[in-house]
């Protein structure tokens, strides 16, 4: 039998008590661990988290808490060897790509501690200017934010094990708000392992961070009015948990990131320059993580002129890519996560099949050091639709996400064509421009600003520098709405706004002057 | 039969095709005329707003839809007289109960014309500073709003058919979305009358503003994934709204308003001229509108000691309220909105004085030109727990609010115990602190901040200029967590952003220079 990994809650270690569930290689197919959450008390489990962890960070000032999250990050780099292995065998990912979740995670909380620290030492955030209330000067309305008096239950992705983590953990905890992470079972394991090097180093108090590995029954039932719930998975489990009463009833905030059919638009009149920076940023969408990002490009708009070259340039770069095991250094695209993704990633294409043509076929990739039958590898596959006809008819395109390396070529007639065709998306997390004329960039980003959470702009001058479509960076925005979820996440400090409670405070300016400067709650 | 009021939908006057609910006189029990919304075609009503009135609402800058409230406005101004008689007629209110509503409507809209003028001649806002995203400086994000291309629907509740509009439809229309509203149909006459002034005056565009009056049914399967939804009203009504596939589907996004048991506090040591302030408060916030007001005080906490002091005090004052017909000058509180209402509110005095005592008995005052077995009048009721430990144990008291004329005295031993009894409303709209010294009620007010959205903090300096425990003023925000919706209206500008969707925009500086000045979108 494998190890049957513990769950942190209630401030110690805690085994489930039944056989477990098995979390497997999806290159070898091999067991690794098993993970369980049976049997345990959940009241006690969000009491504890909510009441001694949630004291203890409030006792704490933002600076304080910056200091803690850049400690949690100290740990972690000591172990970052362990992490990439558990990323090879467990998420079968090359080196590359498990960067993209371990580094980036490592990369977030580092961000958050540092942008913490200029928070000062202060137990409250003040939120605008305070402003006179009527005709005496004397009464004013200031506003203030404070840490919601609650904890956040965390339910994550399989993509993102390390990377989905911190994004949320660190602007909670740096909020004072205490984190319940209940990690998506298939690749728990390097979850659990950053939350145990953290809390066996003792670098937060108490209660401050628990991590159940599992099933996720009866853990919303847990929620209470000053909690919060954020989520990242598929829309249909969203629906659920819109649904549950906790959120329902007791108006639990929720923040939800849910499927995504992202594009990237070649805008009309772009040069040769630029259309060469949207097939390489295709191409590296396509395969990074297998294509298992929710910010990956899946929609690719391309003059109906252009059509032909692009979609002739991007075959080219998705025939070079090597599929298979990432333990072999030739191989420059691991596996997908389990046989159940790939059955779905198969399925999906047929269906996208029904309306597109096969541009490049992933199934001509020979599998390296990989058994078909038993490796859930496969290789990058391009559809396309034939004109811009096509485009407009092709719903399947606009409404069904395949979750592997897989997009779809659109050739479009105009601009407004265009804009038509990224809207039917329904709201995505990202677009991306190409493009060598500065207003029209922008005019165009504004327009695509409202059904997007970001709007990543790719020019000439800064193919060195630009970060990629798909790469979150903490700065930004990482959300969108409609089909999206509907949530915000990350931008910086707007990221803290979900931890807090805003509140008019309206008093004599005697009062205000108190709220001011940094004041001991 | 009475007038059929017509709704707006689809940029005309539309009659429903039943026979029409009647709104009624609460003192005379009169029928005054009838609202149907049977037979329009909902789906066309939404897609005219959306499209025609959305289109023609971005195609404005923030100043001239700013300009257009400022018309509005003063259309409205000329009708102030016809909007008090229907007030009295329909709501059963004195003269300075509909000056809360009909003045503090227009006021609110006056203030969001006046700061819309301000955001000048732009399509877009931009939130925060442009950042860096790496070494090279050519590469950053940008942040901006942009508003939501959606239709914004309103359910609002009975008891402020003016000032329930123009709050929330004031920050709508000048961020540039479309606002279709469904009064409650007790009091819809006002909102339909301030709706129809405007429009037959022809300041608004087409299909910016729409009314439905009668039935909701059907409203809510209309709305897509852009658009919004604002509910004011009961805590089950919110749950049914929550659980409506549009939000769970769709993602629509949902701001609520519901229950809300707030509290004022008397703070331990607290002065005698303190203490009379918060005697004033409460009997002014017990009887205005006849308690009818979400923001009204429900819970008075008191020093033990001085107890019997407030409850004397408070009591004294309640007496003198003369209670009946609003058309009699000697009059100062008129009637409930309904018999529903009357029969819930005293329903509601049974239940909680199950646990509570009668200090101040509304039956026993007498009804001035009203008639007990016909109008919805009811005298002001002051309850009272006998000891600090009484306090703990009514549990009622802390969970059920009754919607009239009535507040429970709660005496308490120490600050913490003040603090836990408040924060068992699970999340309020306003609590009211009365003491003396800056520093302590600072402390206080951050401490109630979280579970509050606006805290009133009222200390002698301010006796005269203080604004009042439950008067809503556009610059302060008003909403509250938990028990209280979770939603967030007004607070100046903030109140734009339920209605606007934040994007970051990733590009090179030369593209983000385009976004800083007015751009046309």
């Amino acid at each position: 039998m494998t190890e049957l990994l513990a769950n942190q809650v209630c401030g110690r270690w805690q085994t489930g008590s039944g056989p477990g569930t098995a979390l497997t290689d999806p290159v070898l197919g091999s067991e690794l661990v098993r993970v369980d959450a049976t049997g345990l008390d959940l009241a006690a489990a969000f009491a504890y988290a909510r009441d001694t962890g949630g004291a203890a960070l409030r006792a704490l000032s933002y600076a304080q808490r910056a200091s803690m999250l850049e400690a949690a990050l100290k740990v972690m780099q000591g172990q970052r060897d362990a992490y990439y292995a558990i990323a090879t065998a467990n998420s079968g990912t090359v080196k590359n790509d498990s960067a993209v979740d371990i580094d980036g995670g490592l990369f977030t909380l580092g961000h958050y501690a540092k942008i913490g620290l200029g928070l000062g030492d202060r137990h409250h955030l003040l939120d605008g200017e305070a402003v006179r209330l009527g005709k005496d000067p004397l009464f004013q309305s200031r506003h203030v934010l404070r840490p919601s008096r609650g904890v956040a239950l965390f339910i994550n992705a399989f993509n993102f094990p390390a990377w989905g983590l911190w994004e949320k953990a660190a602007p909670a905890l740096l909020s004072g708000v205490p984190v319940i992470i209940k990690p998506a079972t298939a690749t728990a394991w390097l979850t659990q392992r950053m939350v145990k090097d953290v809390i066996d180093a003792g670098v937060l108090p108490a209660g401050s961070l628990s991590v159940i590995c599992g099933s996720s029954a009866g853990l919303l039932d847990q929620l209470q009015p000053f909690d919060l719930l954020s989520f990242t998975g598929s829309a249909e489990t969203a629906e659920l948990i819109r649904s549950h009463p906790a959120v329902t009833r007791h108006s639990v905030r929720v923040n939800i990131e849910a499927d995504s059919l992202n594009s990237a638009w070649l805008l009309p009149g772009a040069s040769a320059e630029a259309m060469d920076l949207l097939v390489k940023e295709v191409a590296r969408e396509m395969t990074v993580k297998s294509g298992q990002k929710c910010t990956a490009i899946r929609r690719v708009l391309v003059p109906q002129s252009q059509a032909d070259a692009v979609a002739q340039a991007i075959s080219a770069r998705l025939a070079k890519t090597t599929v298979g095991n990432p333990r072999n250094e030739s191989v420059r695209m691991g596996a997908l996560v389990s046989r159940a993704q790939l059955n779905a990633v198969r399925e999906g294409l047929d269906l996208l099949k029904q309306q597109a043509q096969v541009l490049h076929d992933g199934s001509s990739h020979p599998l390296i050091d990989a058994d078909a039958s038993t490796s859930c590898c496969i290789g990058p596959t391009l559809l396309g639709l034939k004109d811009a006809s096509a485009s407009d008819a092709a719903h399947l395109v606009h409404g069904h996400e395949v979750f592997g390396p897989v997009a779809t070529l659109l050739p479009y007639r105009d601009e407004a064509q265009a804009l038509d065709l990224i809207r039917r998306g329904q709201g995505s997390l990202v677009a991306s421009l190409y493009s060598d004329d500065g207003a029209t960039m922008a005019r165009a980003a504004l327009e695509l600003a409202d059904s997007h959470g970001r709007v990543h702009v790719v020019s000439p001058d800064v193919a060195a520098s630009q970060t990629g479509h798909g790469n979150v960076m903490p700065q930004s925005l990482h959300g969108g709405p409609g089909r999206a979820g509907g949530g915000e996440e990350l931008g910086g400090l707007r990221a803290l706004n979900f931890y807090h409670r805003r509140a008019a405070i309206q008093a004599s300016t005697v009062v205000l002057e108190h709220l001011a400067p940094a004041t001991s709650a």
